[in-house]
């Protein structure tokens, strides 16, 4: 399975948000609704930095 | 591998843009760089429409 796990930069720290993303799709307000290989979701506020696909990492920053 | 394909939409059509994407990365100038897993690269102008990461799918929008 290729999914990835969704993290959070902040001040060079990395919080990670949620495992196993299957989905990600910006929303109209401008946040992005992660959707997971289990279905379950979360909404993100803040903006792509940076994915690496073959690292299974995407990450965000606020 | 996890790498993805990376397609444009635009009217209802794909249009493959570059296979075997590793890093996708915005740049300061609203742009997309994307870097296929051989080193090889483009940008790409428009926006991320949806990821499909279990699909290998990484669809942009104009």
């Amino acid at each position: 399975m290729c999914e990835a796990n969704a993290y959070m930069v902040k001040d060079g720290e990395e919080t990670l948000l949620m495992e196993s993303v299957d989905l990600v799709e910006p929303e109209a307000d401008g946040t992005f609704r992660l959707v997971g290989i289990f279905g379950d979701q979360i909404t993100i506020k803040g903006k792509i930095r940076r994915m690496n696909l073959v690292d299974h990492r995407i990450l965000f920053e606020p």
